[in-house]
């Protein structure tokens, strides 16, 4: 199939053209690129929704519920899971795979998970990369799946729409500590395991919490929910409605599309321009005086960016 | 205090002049990178482990243990932690500080937290500054804290000398799931709280995923320890310094010299380029352009790479 005819195949949403295109990026040929080059201005409609949480909060299995309770809806949902400790991403119980059935078998339903770094840039280029060619696909919902640590993680939430941060009972004092962490990116939050002991005090530190937040505005909603059980997914699902309502009034909405912007484009350049600089001469000699400390990372930097730039 | 005299003063391994020196690294200011290329060079002697592991593995109490171990032994050891929810880091108990005051206060130790991402480059340059002014300063161990999730902490992976995996018992397929992840990585596995219940099952599962895992040379040791109770650090240690010193034989170690010289370098290039291009024309234009889904971020991308190479 020639570039063009895939384009139309994935604008049309077809399930084969949308996961041929994402391998495609994914071993970072340059059919790739010229894929998302068409793919992009058809994007911008699907509600991006970034799920991030520590390993064992169970992630998936709501995003399992959410994803559901939308396609139940009518709506098309992609799934994009970051996280390798993800079922999504292979490292699955066959349990949760069998379990996951109805999600994986429903025609509106598309789920990949990004098992490989990308041929460039990182994690998270590939990441957006996807989400973009499910957005040119239609899907009306595009729900991000990560763990929420890292710089990769802070470059997806970047570009999502709304952050979903998902925790579970007994945490204990690692909620505290999150403070340091995604606590501020999170736009609403998820108490999952609800039926297990401690779900209230976490709501309460929670609610505590984003109370001292200097955030701006409301503070993010806490919903709890226990999506094995699939409790409180209805709930949650409107929550998502509103928290994405409420972000997407044009002025907030243009300034988290610069940021976005921003975020992707720093990365993108950057590694763009690191890849054009390893086959320079002073490269290679750079590398052999660091790793020999005759010269120091920042000078040769230095000298690179003296040589290469006009 | 001028440049040069702080370069003497930490060089002389004083505990004040590194601290004023790694918060000038994490504010960004010139002196802090003019100060980073005094110091390299002096660098390359200490012996850099990173602690990699998820939440709640308990790295903090057992890189306290580790630490105190050292110590005792009559060496300076640095610590530098990346993970957000490390007691280290702030977001901790009182009790754990409390219980560390013998590391805390230890004449030999030195204990930093890496909380900010840093004002260029992402949290990975920081920390690997971090480790630099600390070998500079004549630490013969330091041990570096780090969740393990994510391209940050790939990069600092790939920058220390020894990886040590900590794990817990009771993960069950969590393990399996990490295969995708960190487990490549790993020079070293420790399974930590092996007073819990499953220690034996873990360290097992751990034995048979590194026999059919493709490394090359010896698979990774598996040590048991209980950082909490003091049990298996002597071993732990131990452990750490043969791997070292396999990994350390003059091939092996000019190998690992370059990848890591390269992994920094490709970082570092790519974010200064990028902040370089900042304040370019095109940059502005290309980003009102993407947001608006005028111009796609790869062919914006292209442009200014076009208009700013020689």
């Amino acid at each position: 199939m020639n570039s063009s005819a895939l384009v139309e195949r994935i604008l049309e949403g077809s399930p084969r053209a949308v996961g041929r295109a994402i391998s495609l990026v994914e071993s970072g040929a340059a059919e790739g690129v010229d894929l998302l080059k068409k793919l992009y201005p058809h994007g911008g409609r699907a509600r991006v929704v970034g799920f991030t949480g520590p390993p064992g909060a169970g992630k998936s299995t709501l995003i399992e519920a959410v994803a559901l309770n939308l396609l139940n809806d009518g709506s098309g949902v992609g799934i994009v899971a970051v996280d390798p400790t993800s079922p999504f991403s292979g490292g699955a119980l066959l349990g949760d795979r069998i379990r996951m059935q109805a999600l994986y078998l429903h025609p509106k339903a598309f789920i990949r998970s990004m098992a490989t770094r990308g041929a460039m840039g990182g994690l998270s280029a590939v990441t957006l990369d996807a989400v973009d060619v499910l957005d040119a696909a239609g899907f009306d919902w595009i729900l991000v799946e990560t763990i929420g640590v890292g710089q990769d993680e802070v470059d997806v939430a970047a570009c999502v729409q709304v952050v979903a941060l998902v925790l579970v009972p007994g945490l204990g004092d690692d909620i505290q500590a999150l403070k340091a962490g995604v606590m501020e990116i999170a736009d609403l939050f998820v108490v999952n395991k609800a039926d297990r002991e401690g779900a209230e005090k976490t709501s309460a530190e929670l609610e505590a919490l984003s109370r001292i937040n200097p955030a701006t505005g409301n503070p993010p909603p806490i919903l709890r929910t226990s999506a094995l059980a699939r409790q409180g997914i209805p709930e949650l699902v409107e929550g998502l409605r509103q928290v994405h309502a409420r972000l997407s009034v044009p002025e907030r909405a243009r300034q988290k599309g610069l940021q976005q912007a921003q975020a992707r484009l720093s990365r993108l350049v950057g590694d763009r321009f690191a890849e054009h600089v390893r086959s320079s001469p002073l490269w290679v000699e750079g590398l052999d005086a660091i790793a020999g400390r005759r010269r120091d990372p920042y000078s040769v930097c230095e000298s690179i960016l003296k040589e290469v730039l006009c």
